[in-house]
């Protein structure tokens, strides 16, 4: 029922919201038992069932630090009912089915877990992640799906920092639709950040994280700069004596430089928020819009999503979305197809690219990701510039939109792992992805 | 741009979320200046546009009053922006779109206000009435849609008290399946209320609320026990000293008998929300999951609903529920055809039959409705004993489902009036329907 968790305090993702939820990252703090993927299973636990629900097992807002573990196993599923939303509307008129050709072998797939020297299934390895959710596109058509604890094929789960990649893909969008040009300071689209560090820095500097801020991400500091963000952008009512900025964009204003520009790959949340202001600046269009309008109404989905909203009602740009399994899936494909889906283009192309080819190498190599050698980030996707050229989206506690080009896979994991941090999750997800999609390309060589 | 508003503090429709809500009824306490429809729109007053909004065009939660006029013409359709909420599933494989025949000689109807020597037109009085959308049925087919202000075909808009009549929908659907014996005593289905005022009175009683209920819905006085109902429910933070009930179920242990129940009809709100408790406690089904199950996926609707949550994640079953003009007008057509849509029967027949009988007439004249004669409330319906065999679900600031068994007719109406009661809507609606059912009734006659 236990077992033993390493600490971890690597952000290489981030989950913000709010300082009550500080807790979440407490399981990273020290090396502690921490109840296994069964036990801390929404369900077995029991949360909020019952009416009323039981006093144990109420999970509220806000005096319950929802997103500590393993409160988060239950509220990843239930952000709408926590917090203040928008819907990410889909197109009603416009559902798409995916196919499915489902494959028992992929649960007896065996993979070494990195720094490990015993092999596992891919099956076990869905427990031992703490998975919510699973799902495998294979040349367009499902050949696995899984769904445990609180997550049906119905229900919305946070995607966390995934949110980044889908701001950084609209932007790209832009881009290659010339509503947007990557090379404008930040001070020439959003004059509100003349006075910010953001103010000389270009649109692509934000993309891709090459800021230098004089700004804390360190969930371990309680006096790190992110608390500072996440109370100004949390909707519930301030002290009278409050003095500081309220909601997202006031925050934003008061982030300092701290050395050049354009060196070395930062990951800071606030970066994706100035985007998410950049692109609703540019086309006057709310985040929640513009996610419905170029992706969750072109590629079928088949239910809205949400995002939370600040007490201004604006989006959280980095890190608010909520959606289905399956919707985030045909995300996926989309990427994977190059835009076009059943012979339409959906989106153009060259956004694509732009993400597929990465970033500055050495840009990312400088920041310190020991677990990800060789990578990149670029337009707020992670780029791993492997033989497969597979990129992704990531997002805390397990979350990722895996994009495998060479085997045509697209993997999407939804998770609510213990650790924030996914190098965490990367030992037994990442090598277990390369698996499959080897697994995946021999099945279909046998199937000729 | 202005015109004189009559005082009016009759709640015969409800609308409860919060104490800091109150405002919603200050235009009731006194005869003064209101902004007309056309200045009032939200769009044309700007509220929330902007990336951030003007300061003065912004409406936030808690500190703004959402839901005082004329800022409750915007918060009508961002309800889930501003609280927390949870979804009403559809069926997204059971989309079943609605015919059109559109009719453009109904915006020429000419009626009669109630208390005027003036007749008026149809179209004028959406105007008048500070309607938001509305949708007209004839013979299975929209022969009207309108939308303005806030409100688009996808847009979800306060349904307010029209909530309670599908809570008492959902009863009479339940009794009809036999999970629900009307006869029982409350305490003997939720024993939680064996204190209370509600302990001996019966199920039905409830339904029809004719229980006895020492509990003040005057909106008038800052002291009603509405308000302390409303505060116990909002899930914002409460001070530490606070001592009071939490959430909707605590508070409705506490209300208090006055009289012998079954006597006099009386509109409270509270009894919606028991009712809400004995549908979850008989089926171990939430709101949320029973209105999805047994109208939102049955009816095959274009969009999710959502109802607002207590701090418990309990849905108001006496007013939450927000949905667009379209599907609330499929439950309407569903009601209409005794729950049965293309040859099949998706709810019982004899849960509508017996709202349609209507309840106890002598009940209800002395509670003083003097504005609906004749009239009677059964399972939340209000009755209307016409000739045309007319009922409806009714919410403060105009909201309305109006049911014209005769003419073959269902009426959506959303809207945000800025009086809470509908005695000032009724004088332009109920005549309005009226001429449009006979309207209807004659054009079907002349195309024979």
């Amino acid at each position: 029922m236990f077992k033993k968790q390493k600490g971890n305090v690597l952000a290489n993702a981030v989950f913000l919201l709010f300082a009550v939820t500080a807790t979440a990252a407490c399981a990273d703090k020290q090396s502690t038992e921490v109840l296994d993927g069964n036990a801390s299973d929404a369900t077995v636990i029991g949360w909020m069932q019952g009416f009323p629900p039981a006093k144990d097992k109420r999970i509220t807002q806000p005096d319950s630090n929802f997103f500590s573990f393993p409160k988060l196993r239950w509220s990843v599923c239930h952000m709408q009912e926590l917090l203040p939303t928008a819907t990410i509307k889909r197109d009603p008129y416009a559902y798409r089915p995916l196919p499915y050709k489902l494959l028992s072998s992929i649960d007896d797939v065996a993979f070494m877990p990195l720094d490990s020297q015993t092999s596992m299934t891919w099956k076990q390895s869905l427990s031992v992640n703490y998975t919510d959710g699973l799902l495998i596109l294979h040349n367009g058509h499902i050949v696995y799906e899984y769904y445990s604890g609180c997550l049906t094929p119905h229900t919305l789960h946070a995607a966390m920092s995934m949110t980044k990649s889908i701001t950084g893909l609209l932007a790209e969008i832009l881009i290659a639709e010339k509503y947007l040009d990557e090379q404008q300071n930040v001070s020439e689209v959003v004059p509100e950040l003349a006075g910010s560090a953001f103010a000389d820095a270009t649109v692509r500097q934000v993309m891709d994280m090459t800021t230098s801020l004089d700004y804390s991400e360190n969930y371990a500091d309680p006096q790190a700069d992110i608390w500072k963000y996440s109370y100004a952008a949390n909707p519930l009512p301030k002290p009278a004596d409050y003095q500081g900025p309220i909601g997202y964009y006031e925050y934003l204003q008061t982030v300092r430089k701290k050395d050049q520009h354009g060196q070395i790959f930062g990951y800071k949340t606030v970066n994706s928020d100035v985007l998410g202001w950049i692109l609703s600046r540019v086309t006057g269009l709310s985040y929640q819009q513009l996610v419905s309008r170029y992706l969750w109404q072109r590629v079928g989905t088949e239910h809205d999503g949400l995002v939370t909203v600040d007490g201004l009602g604006t989006a959280f740009a980095g890190g608010g979305i909520s959606a289905t399994l399956r919707d985030l899936a045909r995300i996926g494909q989309l990427m994977l197809q190059q835009g076009r889906i059943d012979g339409v283009q959906l989106i153009p192309a060259q956004a694509i690219q732009s993400i597929q080819q990465g970033g500055d190498k050495s840009a990312f190599a400088k920041s310190g990701y020991t677990s990800l050698p060789n990578a990149s980030y670029k337009s707020m996707w992670w780029v791993f510039h492997n033989k497969h050229g597979a990129y992704a989206a990531r997002g805390v506690h397990g979350q990722t939109i895996y994009i495998d080009q060479f085997a045509d896979m697209v993997i999407v994991r939804l998770a609510s792992h213990p650790s924030a941090g996914n190098a965490a999750n990367d030992p037994t997800s990442l090598p277990a992805y390369q698996a499959v999609a080897e697994h995946l390309i021999k099945q279909g060589t046998q199937d000729k």
